[in-house]
C-alpha cells in the first residue's frame, strides 16, 4: 500500500469514527479520560523508553538544544500529562448546549445546539505532551482526531497514541477516533491539507513557519495560534506603583509565553517619572532594553531599536521601549506592530482606558492587569488548545466550547413554505 | 501606479477605515443605510442606464441566458434592494453583546464582548444586488467591505459602489468602508487572497467553481456557501399525507434554490403505499423522476439514477428516489452524498426522529417539515450573507450576528500573574 493510500485510509477510519464520538455521552468521553490517565500510569516505564530512544536519535543528529528540551519527557513531566487529562475530565461536556431557541408563527420550533466540529488535524512539532492534551481535548468535545506530530517525537508518540486508542476502547469508543499520522514523511501534511470534505479542521501548533506553511497549503479552514507581540501601554494618569509591577510582571514572570510584553509604551508626560524606577527594575532582572530616542535619554544603557525590534516577539529578557506623545500614538503603534494578541492599558483615567480598550484590535486587552493573564486557566475556561489570533471561529484562548460548531434542529408537524 | 499598487492601496485604505466603523454607534449605522436607500432611489435612472449597458455588452459577448437573467436590474429589482436595505436598518445591532461574564478570585473581570471582524472581502458573480446586500450586512455589522464583483456587472456594480460610499460619507462614516475592486480582471482575485493580515475574512458567493477557486487560493479565512444536495427521509411511520404535502414542497416549491430537495428516501415497508402518490404529485408538477431499481418497479416513468446522480444539485424539477431498508441505511446514504446543508425526516415515530436529527450531520435537520425552511428569514435570523456549509465561525443561514467575533476585554486594578 503506498503512503497516500495509507494516509486516505487512516482519514477515513478518522471520519468514521466521528458518529459514535458526536453521540458519546459525558460519562463515556469521561469514562475514556480516566482510562487515559491510568494507562499513561502504567505506561510511563514504556514511555520513557521510547522517549529516550527518540531523545538519543535527536542528539545524534545534531539537534539543537531547546528542541531537545521540549522532546525529553520525564516522570514528573508524565504526571503532569495525567494531571492535565484529569482537569479536562471534570470540565463541562461542550457538546448538547441549546445556544438559542425560537418558536416561528407557523409553529416550527427551532433550536441551535451545540455538536462537535467532526475530524480535526492537529500538526505540531516536537513536544510530545501536545499528542495526549490535544486529542483529549478535541475528544472530550466529540471530535475525531489525527495527530500529525514532529519526527524527532515519533517513538515517544506512538506509544501515547496506543494509550490514546487503548484507552477509547475502554470507554467502548471507536479506536479510530484518535490517530497518529506516520505515513508520507514531509508530504503526508501537504497530502492530508487538501482532504477537505473528509477533514473540517485543522489546528497547527509550533513556530510561525509551520504554521504560515500550513496555512499557504490548506484547503480545509485553519485555525492560527500566531506569535504574540503583545504592548503594555503606561498611560500619563497611570499609578507609577502599578505601573512598575505590571509592566515588570507583563515582561519578566515567564518571558517565554506568547503573551509575555515585548514592547512598553510610555506616555511622554509620566516618562520622567517612571522610565529610570522602570529601568532599574529591569536592569536587576537582566532585561536587556531597546529604546527609541526619548527613551534612550532616559535610559543611558538601552540600545537603539531598530525597526525590525518593534515587530519582533523576543520570548526572552528583551524589552523594546518607545516614549509616544499621547494615547492615539500608542493605539497607532500597536495597530502597526501589534499581532492582534494581548495588550494593556495602565491608566487611573477611566476615558482613557475605555477609548484603548474599544479600539485596540486584539484578542484579549487589560486594563490595569498584566498581559501574562491570557490564558484559559486564567481566564477560567479549562485548558486550552492554544490562543488564537484569528477574527474567525475562536479568539484569544480556545477551549472545549470552541472545539464545537453547532446545528440548527427544527421540530415540525407537517409545514410547508409557502 | 500598476494595477498591484492600487489594489494594496485599496487594502490598505479599508484596513485604515476599520477602527471608525467598529466603533461607530448603532444610530449611526442606521443613519447610514437610510441614506443608502433614499440615494439608491435617487439613482435609479443612472442603475438603469448603467445596467442596459452592462446587459447590452453581454449579449454582444453570448453570455448565457441564465447569467444575463441574473444580471439585469429593473426598477422593482431596485425597489427590492431598498427594501432589503431597510429590513437590515431594522435588525438589532450585533456589535457590543455581553456573551459571557466572569469575576476571577483575583478580582479581574472579564468580559467576552462581540465585536466586528474587520476588513471583509465579498467575491461574487454577475448578481449586482449582491454588492448592496452583502455591503449593508457587513456594514451594519460594523465590519469594512472590498467588494469584487463579475466582470460584466462592473457599470452597474460602480454606480451602486457611488453610492454606498456617498451614504457612508453622510453618516460621518469613511468612505473606504465600502470599495469596488475593479483593477487588476481576474488576478486580482489571486492577489487579494494572499493578503493575510489585512484581510480577516473571504466569503465567496456563487457557483461551486467559484468557491473551489477561491478556497485552493487563499491564504485568509473563507466561508464557504457550498451546493445543497438535501435529502427528505419519509420513514416507515410517516404519516402519509405529511409526507406527500412536505416532499412535493421542499421539491417544487422553489427548486432552483440550495435548499430545495434533490433525493427523497423512502422506508421500504412504505414505499409501496407511499410512492405511486408521490409520482402522481411529481408528474403533474412536470418533476423528473430517476430512481433506484426498487423506486423505478413502483414507478414505472421513473429513468435509472447513476451514481453521479445522488451527488448532483439539480435546482430543477428532477428528483432521485431510492427506497432504502430502515433508517441507517438513510443515514449512511445522507452522510455519504450530502452536503451537510439541510436534511429532514417525515416519521410520527420520535425515536427515529431523534436518532435522525442527532446522527445527521447537516447544518439544518427537519423533523416533519421542509428542507426549504433553511433560510434566515424564515429562522427569525434577518437577513442573511449565505448559508454556510462550513463546520467552523458559522453553519446554516449566516446572519448580522456571524459577521462579527468577540474580543476578551479584562477589568484589573494592578493584578500580575504569580
Amino acid at each position: 500500500m503506498s503512503w497516500q493510500d495509507a494516509l486516505n485510509a487512516q482519514v477515513r477510519n478518522g471520519r468514521n469514527a466521528c458518529r459514535a464520538l458526536a453521540r458519546a455521552g459525558t460519562e463515556q468521553k469521561n469514562c475514556f479520560l480516566s482510562a487515559l490517565g491510568e494507562r499513561l500510569r502504567q505506561m510511563t516505564p514504556d514511555i520513557l523508553k521510547a522517549n529516550a530512544a527518540d531523545v538519543a536519535a535527536a542528539r545524534r543528529r545534531n539537534i539543537s538544544p531547546a528542541l531537545i528540551d521540549r522532546l525529553i519527557l520525564s516522570a514528573p513531566r508524565i504526571e503532569a500529562m495525567v494531571r492535565a487529562v484529569s482537569e479536562i475530565r471534570v470540565l463541562e461536556d461542550p457538546v448538547g448546549r441549546v445556544l438559542w431557541e425560537t418558536v416561528r408563527p407557523n409553529g416550527l420550533r427551532i433550536r441551535k445546539v451545540s455538536v462537535p466540529i467532526g475530524l480535526i488535524a492537529i500538526i505540531y512539532e516536537s513536544r510530545p505532551d501536545v499528542t495526549v492534551e490535544a486529542a483529549s481535548l478535541c475528544l472530550k468535545a466529540g471530535n475525531a482526531v489525527l495527530l500529525r506530530g514532529g519526527k524527532e517525537a515519533s517513538r515517544t508518540n506512538r506509544i501515547l497514541a496506543e494509550a490514546l486508542k487503548r484507552s477509547l476502547e475502554d470507554a467502548s469508543l471507536p479506536a479510530d477516533g484518535a490517530s497518529l499520522v506516520l505515513a508520507g514523511g514531509r508530504r503526508a501534511v501537504r497530502h492530508l491539507l487538501t482532504r477537505e470534505g473528509e477533514i473540517d479542521l485543522v489546528i497547527p501548533r509550533g513556530g510561525e513557519s509551520l504554521i504560515s506553511t500550513v496555512t499557504r497549503l490548506s484547503r480545509i479552514p485553519v485555525i492560527k495560534h500566531y506569535k504574540g507581540v503583545c504592548h503594555t501601554y503606561v498611560d500619563r494618569a497611570a499609578d507609577i506603583g502599578m505601573a512598575l509591577a505590571v509592566s515588570f510582571n507583563a515582561k519578566v514572570q515567564r518571558p517565554a509565553t506568547c503573551n509575555a510584553t515585548e514592547t512598553l509604551l510610555v506616555h511622554q508626560e509620566i516618562a520622567g517619572a517612571f522610565l529610570p524606577r522602570m529601568a532599574e527594575k529591569f536592569r536587576e532582572a537582566g532585561v536587556r532594553m531597546k529604546g527609541c530616542p526619548a527613551a534612550r535619554r532616559l535610559i543611558p544603557e538601552a540600545e537603539e531599536a531598530t525597526e525590525a525590534d518593534w515587530s519582533t516577539e523576543y520570548l526572552d529578557l528583551v524589552i523594546n521601549i518607545r516614549v509616544v506623545p499621547d494615547i492615539d500614538a500608542a493605539i497607532d503603534h500597536i495597530t502597526r506592530y501589534g499581532t492582534r494578541h494581548s495588550e494593556a492599558i495602565i491608566s487611573q483615567d477611566k476615558n482613557a482606558a475605555a477609548q484603548f480598550l474599544r479600539d485596540v484590535d486584539a484578542a484579549c486587552v487589560f486594563h490595569n492587569a498584566s498581559t501574562r493573564f491570557t490564558d484559559g486557566g486564567q481566564f477560567g475556561l479549562g485548558a486550552e488548545i492554544g490562543i488564537s489570533t484569528d477574527k474567525i471561529h475562536a479568539r484569544g484562548p480556545m477551549g472545549l466550547n470552541e472545539l464545537t460548531i453547532y446545528k440548527y434542529v427544527a421540530y415540525g408537524n407537517g409545514q410547508v413554505r409557502s
